[in-house]
């Protein structure tokens, strides 16, 4: 019988984070595209618009104005999904109408004063910053909030709605579905095997090189095993990380760089501003802070919609919908995509 | 302290389909929009288009001529997700690396011979061909496939790379993610309960009625109390049904009625033709029709995206791919809207 090659012969991969499956089917790459077709983002965006609500000096849906701000800005959300004093529903006894309070916070945290900006294009010092804020964050957050959520969605294609450089920070008191199921996941492999998860997987790929993008000494990002999204990527430390707090200086600036790699690999891709939603998930904080954590692995998810170009996109549709979600290159593919691509982003090479 | 209303105040809604949770805060539609705004719908697609592969009488992309159908149409997919003879993946020892074999078949099924008429504008026998075909499709596809999912990707916002009124049908070797939750889910409920989670629903819901969208003497399409998309449905008989095959003659003229209801509201809802998502859930099949699946019952889930109007949807991105599903207005007040709708479509109103 046929050899098996994952790049012509679809099959299933684990995903042991989530306890779920992908199917890849790679030679699905050969049909032809005559679905919708995205808008190219917007490339002249002002440095500074005076209508922009995330622009220094200017005022926002409240009224309020933003300080003349010169590296981040963070500022409360002003139509926030979570907030601090909602009420609790009532109790239903039917096994079938259950709901549950949910309080919390949910901050804007702008990553730059300029809105021309993006995280490649900006200098390593002024990443830095970004990720010392983070950090903070998760410190005066997760003092109290069991889970805080760091995400970025970049792009209009990824429900963002404003081109200025910014990232969201929704804090909560419970722990959401996603890093309950990866809390399950890292806990499990943990009292199975005595080692967290992601640091036994960052060796493995560091070893096996096919799914590295980009690594340094003390950073490693690869298209994993089971990334779905096409350029899906999974930054990770090399040492064992809880929290983006844990961090020491060196880490700190050695992330800064390799995130800078990562993005400008990116956005070299298409000669586009990639876009994509990421996220930081850590060990769970307030009430969690006094237990032990130790199969927990800090990690960064970036989730990118392209698939062909610029315009083409992968849309998670019905059979992702309502059966399990099909990638159509595999992901030693899209790593070795990436890699190849130069380290100079296309926008700074003067011609 | 303030008494709780679901429309103001952010609660938790527990998905027992799924075992996870949503996050609805229905104060969040206030926010403005000045995201992403989609195109509407090409309206004006000619009944026949010489070069449109699933029109009757067209050449595929393989060179096969489509006959000259008159009714439903099943061929197989040109360019298959699942293929019926893919060797399996080798087996690495390491636990995080773990791959399954993939084999299955993939067809598409028109359901008209004309492009420019859809569900809602079929006549009612013309839909009732669709249910047998897609009955016929479980009988043949389920004697050997566990797993048989047919779903419709309808409009270009949902990946649907053709205007013609088609769906999608894929079996495979293996039981997908979805299934595999919902499976485990119904089963845990039946022996705790000792009734069908979702029988059990129905009934509650055509009680309670406010999540009720329309209704018959055999069917129910609500929004479910845990939905996660702004106007998502879910139908169900209202008699115990495991699969498809199982619907008699009545419950199917019944099901073509319905589905006609509640697909004429979702296009008067924006005045649009709604596109989404849409697939059936039944008991597995295959060696699964061997075992006692009495926990499942037969259902369709909706997924349409749009939220505020035509051309602005709702986008499941960063804080939903990373932490937990979030909507912006309660169940219950997408289903008082699309409830109050006319069950005329506003395409066959004549000024
Ligand atoms: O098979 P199609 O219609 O070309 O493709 C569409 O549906 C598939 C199944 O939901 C998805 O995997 C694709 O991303 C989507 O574009
Ligand atoms: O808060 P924003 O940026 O206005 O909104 C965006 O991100 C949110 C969190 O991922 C999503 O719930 C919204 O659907 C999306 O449009």
């Amino acid at each position: 019988s046929e050899e098996f090659d994952p790049k012509e012969h679809q099959h299933l991969r684990y995903n042991p984070l989530r306890d779920s499956w992908v199917l890849v089917s790679a030679h699905r790459m050969k049909r032809p595209w005559a679905g919708q077709v995205e808008k190219p983002p917007e490339e002249h965006i002002p440095r500074h618009d005076p209508h922009n609500p995330l622009c220094p000096g200017n005022a926002r849906a409240n009224g309020e104005v933003n300080p003349d701000y010169e590296s981040t800005f963070v500022f409360p959300n002003d139509f926030p999904a979570l907030q601090p004093d909602a009420p609790s529903p009532g109790t239903d006894q039917h096994p079938l109408f259950q709901s549950k309070s949910a309080q919390g916070v949910c901050k804007v945290m702008c990553f730059h004063p300029w809105s021309d900006v993006t995280l490649p294009l900006m200098k390593k010092e002024e990443v830095v910053r970004v990720i010392d804020k983070w950090a903070d964050l998760i410190q005066e957050l997760g003092a109290t909030y069991p889970w805080v959520q760091i995400f970025e969605n970049k792009g209009a294609m990824m429900g963002c709605s404003n081109p200025h450089p910014h990232c969201q920070v929704w804090a909560s008191n419970f722990l959401p579905n996603e890093p309950a199921v990866a809390d399950r996941c890292q806990r499990e492999y943990y009292q199975k095997h005595g080692e967290p998860l992601l640091l036994h997987y960052a060796t493995q790929e560091a070893r096996r090189k096919e799914r590295v993008v980009v690594e340094s000494s003390d950073w490693l990002a690869v298209v994993p095993y089971w990334a779905t999204w096409p350029y899906q990527t999974l930054l990770l430390p090399r040492r064992h990380v809880l929290r983006l707090t844990d961090l020491t200086e060196k880490e700190r600036l050695d992330l800064a760089d390799i995130m800078k790699r990562l993005l400008t690999k990116y956005d070299n891709l298409f000669e586009v501003s990639f876009p994509y939603s990421m996220g930081w998930h850590g060990a769970p904080t307030g009430p969690h802070l006094a237990a032990d954590a130790s199969h927990w692995q800090l990690h960064a998810h970036y989730y990118p919609p392209l698939l062909r170009s610029a315009a083409v996109r992968k849309f998670m549709v019905g059979y992702e919908m309502l059966a399990l979600e099909q990638r159509d290159l595999t992901p030693e593919q899209a790593a070795e995509k990436l890699r190849n691509l130069p380290d100079v982003h296309y926008k700074t090479i003067t011609t």
